[in-house]
């Protein structure tokens, strides 16, 4: 049983909305800004207890914590925690990637310490020597992780999408030994331990990069506020699982967009109003993906 | 003026030595671990004091710290501190990589928050743009940065040494843009702003780069415990400057390793130890260079 097992399950459960804590001060709405750092906490275990039951998991960009110093790392590790603790998975995103003792030493911040998550994100660039202390904590504590496989940025272009001598592009190369190393770890619903973040990029390198890894679950940011739709993102699922669609902001400030706003917001109306926008998401790609969520 | 001029100077100065803080609970002296924590900081503070002379920067591996969490990243947070009102050079090893607005909350964190460094390490998988909000900080508070470009983990087979359809390798790509962005952001020894951080694989190659590439400053791990001779580090060199060549766990613990050590090495004994580490290690690189460290 890894993480992943429970992820595909939370989605067949839930659907596959990822709702990303990405919580800027700036998203909170305006009556929860007077607590500083602590309104974001505050904010951010409301959301939790409100979309629970809509959303197939969490993930906390820890950048939007490491920028307010050490109090805002506490929130950080109290959210993860919050999460954990009503039953919720939790995706630390943290796109750490380094070797050898230094790469154990981050696995036991964020798998085993303060920081425990149930899945992070890792960056690939100093090869699969870099995963192994995560995989070990995998094993022994039933963890996940995502790696970066290709993104939608401009910036993709500069060295994912750059074409190798020996056929695909470097994408394609992480991608392949990726879904290489899940045969040695591979969850009771077929999936392996560790699954690959994929932007939505165009259609036919999305079409074909989900039938060759039929065997990675997908981590696919992007959706709304960075432009993708529920049809490109349906592309990356596999009837509706098999993935996790992220969606941050537009989660987190659909308090401002929403007619009929009280004068000034307060985290009940903004919570609710993140639910709404959940469920109009999750039944967006549930039809996107032609019907219900489970295979 | 950016960091790397300042950094240009201390190395011309006192030579290419960067001293690295990867300060694991079990390198402290014996008689300094009764403390937890604390001990850690101790030593820190106790290294920079004694090694300030010696040694051109010091370098703070955020993983050792984020490992201890809360607590260990308040010592991080006061062992930068410590050695920027010291007037010395502190690069934060961090390798973060993220795009955008995400990027721009870590390069707060980094460059202007609690955890204030003067050069960050950075991945460079999701793209040039993935730099560009750590340039800004560059230019506004006169930062630098070292981007990953090849390591010498057997890993770095797996994707940076990948040949691109293109001619050149991955890791290769990589360097080239760096050495493109160098020329907008100059400082004025020649250097750009943002280096690259490339480990010892092979002379042909490492002779090819330092020669394509005389606008990046580097920064060059694994001398001593992970392997790397001062013959080795000084071909990445230009007469004795253009990079700092970091050590870590050789000299940390040090005070293992003399004869005539006391019965329980304490702190004293620890860092005057590291410093004749520290001497002995830039008197082979300024030898391997063939000379003095000033152009």
């Amino acid at each position: 049983m890894y993480a992943v097992d429970r992820l595909y399950e939370a989605v067949a459960r839930k659907g596959p909305v990822c709702v990303g804590l990405d919580t800027a001060p700036e998203y909170l709405p305006p009556a929860a800004r007077r607590s500083g750092v602590q309104g974001i906490l505050s904010y951010n275990l409301a959301l939790v207890d409100g979309l629970l039951d809509s959303a197939a998991c969490f993930k906390v960009q820890i950048a939007y914590y490491e920028a307010l110093g050490l109090e805002g790392l506490a929130v950080y590790a109290k959210t993860l925690r919050f999460i954990r603790d009503k039953g919720g998975l939790v995706i630390g995103d943290i796109k750490r990637g380094d070797i050898a003792d230094t790469a154990s030493r981050y696995a036991r911040a964020h798998f085993d310490g303060e920081f425990e998550a149930d899945f992070v994100t890792l960056s690939p660039y100093m090869g699969m020597d870099s995963l192994e202390p995560w995989l070990d904590y995998a094993e022994r504590k039933a963890k996940g992780a995502f790696v970066l496989v290709k993104t939608s940025n401009k910036g993709a272009r500069d060295f994912q999408r750059c074409d190798l001598k020996a056929g695909g592009t470097v994408a394609r190369a992480v991608g392949d030994r990726l879904s290489a190393l899940a045969r040695s770890y591979t969850g009771k619903h077929g999936y392996g331990a560790f699954g690959a973040v994929m932007g939505c990029t165009d259609i036919v390198e999305d079409a074909a990069m989900r039938e060759a890894w039929q065997n990675l679950f997908f981590l696919i940011p992007g959706y709304g506020a960075q432009g993708g739709t529920a049809a490109d993102a349906a592309r990356l699922l596999r009837r509706g699982n098999g993935g996790v669609v992220n969606a941050s902001r537009s989660l987190l400030t659909a308090w401002s967009a929403s007619g009929g706003a009280p004068e000034e917001p307060d985290i009940v109306y903004a919570v609710e109003a993140a639910r709404l926008a959940a469920l109009s998401m999750r039944d967006a790609l549930t039809a996107a993906s032609g019907g219900s969520g489970s295979p």
